[in-house]
């Protein structure tokens, strides 16, 4: 089944790519060997925790919460729209039955796709598709030459040019981190110029009032030279949004959330369920919480726009019951963002998880923690894997030297996912070559060696597979050096993906107009 | 189904431990607070890359290998044997059929007991049980003071430490470092000795010529003060031999499987195939190969001892074909041990793998390489892990920095398998508290919360979970250099396990008398 699925996607990805299917069709860089572009499909059953009586236990402890308890709804005109769907409300408390949510969901697509002004970096969310999101929302970056910093526009930049640059990255997500250094009420504006042009991938927009959310839409639009229209016709980009759990959904994401809903733009909702803080100390519990928070917001998207396009997020992770610290990475994240992933199925809804840890620098916690996330995004079948390269401390910090780690993970995950490592035709058994070398031999030179060694195996960025003495020699370098040394090689020969002169004017033009005008209320 | 089978696992897992269930019933160490002694199950469906065609194209490819290429077996013995059972025998290759091949593979047994001289460390190979070997074979340590050393026989005792410590490792594998301050003659009987005195888990013999087989069997049998019957009644130690691939098994290593088959102790066979080295540049190449020089071994086992205790192990990696240097733990390696996996299960036999990296230092690379390794181990379903803590530069180095780190991967494993992170009974759902404690407020301090959360979620030994000041604050230690400080602080405080005064003394006159007759030859 796996077998079928992946040359199915195989055949997909050639026409995608133009042919260039090889896993080491490199992109030719001086700095490292990456993989090209492509979006990688997960060929993979995936990994379910749940039997059915479990699906079932989640699903109607979702529906009670939703009928019995409600969620605030804390933004009058979503409450106002479901009074007209038929909830019930009392102030901005919202129930809904368990009818009406199941026929809401049911004008979600499972699929669609988010095209980017480069048409080439489109992506599809939903059924086997992966994508790779940067680190999205830290307030502080680190690094091994600055250590904890507060974030600026200048490694904003730097995070942006990472993002573009590695084939593995798929969306330009949320700020990779928050530039301070740029006032509340025109960062919007500074930010989504440098990502629009520095970037041709899937770009995202926060839910921080009316202003920014259409500033964004429009700068969008522009950056790709489409009509109103056209910027309608499909998913463009897209907004994430968290609920304030326990069960409430705030003013302004819930408005960028119709905003985008309307305009045919993608929404995810996140709820971010800390077991044992804000959500139950039980890992069942917590993701269901969650879905109920998630489920409320995507029925209210397609009450007002059916067959917009909605993923739901898990962000279940628990706390240190010591400390109360988040903990991330840990075995409960993992069987809830497997959970959720079995819930996301059952609700026919794409899923987004994250790749994620609690270890303040990028040492061997951060990587495992990490690995544990990024399998689990794997495991559960998500569809876009958020903060996939750069994050640290629980997301209080994005690194660099992390994000060319975490890149080498995300490809080894494509690697894994690709059909030649478990391809069994009589080419691949080698009974002849077996046969030609014979006891005693071996196959470094043989010609069905020579005709395959060039793309037999994944080829390492950052990894360092030499002896420890030829290691040794070349100095003793450890891997969050090497990431260092390869981000700043980067970011010397980065050059910006192209764009054409009129829609960079309009783009200019738009700024510099909405700085004048004063850019956003920064009363949110 | 997977927490059908688990709730069984943990009606299992109370008789075993006498009720002691819970993963917070922690040992009591002042060092760290890990979890209690058990062996886990694993409970997940495992990841299938291949379908059924892939299946039956692998064991088509490797019941051709052994019936036109055939395999060479350097012992005059098991050539003997082979003759008798009906095989075609040129010199020293031997052909074998696919009826013979599956009529020996029918007497294997699929699940069995190895027990030590503490029947309480008792371990089960085979089914859902998983079980972790200490690193084994390095002739080299590495830590942060020492730098990278030969292995002497103090670093080994620090090594069998260790590997006792940690109750999540379960089993004393090979020499985690080879001392090679003490001559080859008496090398086994003084690390048998130490191996036996401090540690109480199930023991390994190299098979390195028949004295030495001979010694650490006897060895085994004094120190659990058991008869020569009681020994052979059932598993009390095992063997792992490796084929010299391709297509080669060697005299000694014969020698001693055949040695423990004969008196019901337990063999591992685990080819070692380098995909692109000793074993074609296929993934699914190399498996056939590995798997059919396993099966012959297995075969001859089998036909001289009908239903003796034996598994498979893969260790079928690649090369970096650039330097034609190994590589460990990548998405080659992950699939190779998967579909392993499934041929184990096509064949009836435990599973064998390993917790591997190229890395040379425990830091990223380190981890997300055994992170890789490891938890393909997991969806492979793999029984026993060999190197699963440890291990560095492709086997070259046993660290106990490693050592530390990996079992906190592992004690992650044995959480993630238990079904309280995926239980859904409606306490576990948490309607009432989801309730009680409504929108906005928190679950630090419900009653649902207060019940549970000493034993909700796991608790890390080596990780830290402070926020970045809070680590600064303390030093901006990061994990290797924790690791170090706990290595030496459990190597301070360890206490070896009791064994009766008259087992340890026949022990002691056994290697006096051994050594006095100039132990082994080293002629091997």
């Amino acid at each position: 089944m796996a077998q079928g699925a992946n040359m199915a996607d195989d055949a997909a990805r050639k026409r995608r790519s133009g042919g260039r299917a090889g896993h080491r069709d490199r992109a030719g860089s001086a700095v490292i060997d990456q993989m090209p572009w492509r979006q990688p499909q997960n060929p993979d059953r995936p990994t379910e925790p749940l039997d059915g009586d479990g699906v079932q236990a989640i699903h109607r402890g979702a529906m009670r919460i939703l009928r019995e308890i409600g969620i605030e709804f804390l933004n009058p005109e979503a409450v106002e729209h479901l009074r007209r769907a038929g909830c019930k409300i009392t102030g901005t408390n919202v129930r809904m039955d368990e009818d009406f949510v199941m026929e809401m969901l049911s004008h979600a697509p499972a699929q669609f796709t988010i095209t980017p002004r480069n048409p080439a970096r489109e992506i599809i969310i939903g059924g086997r598709y992966m994508s790779f999101v940067n680190v999205s929302s830290p307030p502080n970056s680190w690094d091994l030459e600055r250590g904890k910093r507060s974030g600026d526009f200048a490694t904003f930049q730097e995070f942006m040019k990472l993002t573009q640059y590695f084939n593995c990255i798929h969306i330009a997500g949320g700020y990779p981190v928050e530039p301070i250094d740029i006032h509340a009420s025109v960062r919007h504006l500074d930010c989504l110029y440098e990502k629009l042009t520095l970037t041709d991938k899937v770009v995202h927009a926060y839910s921080l009032g009316r202003e920014r959310v259409e500033d964004v839409m429009e700068m969008t639009r522009l950056a790709a030279g489409l009509s109103h229209s056209e910027f309608d016709e499909k998913p463009r980009m897209y907004t994430n949004i968290n609920s304030v759990s326990p069960l409430k959904h705030d003013f302004p994401m819930l408005d960028g959330a119709m905003r985008l809903a309307l305009r045919n733009q993608a929404v995810v909702v996140t709820p971010f369920t800390l077991a044992g803080a804000m959500a139950p100390v039980t890992m069942s519990g917590a993701v269901t919480l969650s879905l109920a928070e998630g489920l409320a917001a995507v029925a209210l998207l397609q009450f007002i726009r059916p067959g917009c396009p909605v993923a739901i997020g898990t962000f279940t992770s628990n706390v240190d019951m010591k400390s109360g610290a988040p903990a991330f990475g840990t075995p409960e994240y993992m069987r809830a963002t497997q959970m959720t992933g079995q819930m996301a199925r059952f609700y026919g809804l794409p899923l987004r998880s994250s790749g994620v840890c609690a270890a303040n620098v990028p040492d061997g916690q951060a990587m495992w923690e990490t690995s544990n996330s990024l399998w689990a995004a794997v495991q559960s079948g998500t569809n876009m894997v958020y903060h996939a390269a750069g994050w640290l401390e629980g997301g209080l910090i994005a690194s660099p030297e992390k994000f060319v780690m975490d890149c080498e993970v995300l490809q080894m995950i494509q690697r894994y996912f690709e059909q030649p490592t478990w391809a069994t035709t009589d080419d691949d058994i080698a009974f002849d070559a077996i046969k030609d070398v014979g006891p005693g031999g071996h196959y470094f030179g043989c010609a069905h060696t020579q005709e395959r060694y060039t793309n037999a195996f994944y080829a390492p960025i950052v990894s360092d597979w030499r002896n420890y003495e030829a290691w040794q020699l070349d100095g003793s370098v450890w891997t969050a050096e090497r990431a260092h040394r390869i981000y700043k090689a980067i970011l010397e020969e980065f050059v910006p993906p192209t764009m054409a002169d009129d829609h960079r004017g309009a783009l200019q033009e738009f700024v510099a107009r909405r700085k004048q005008e004063g850019g956003a209320p920064t009363d949110f």
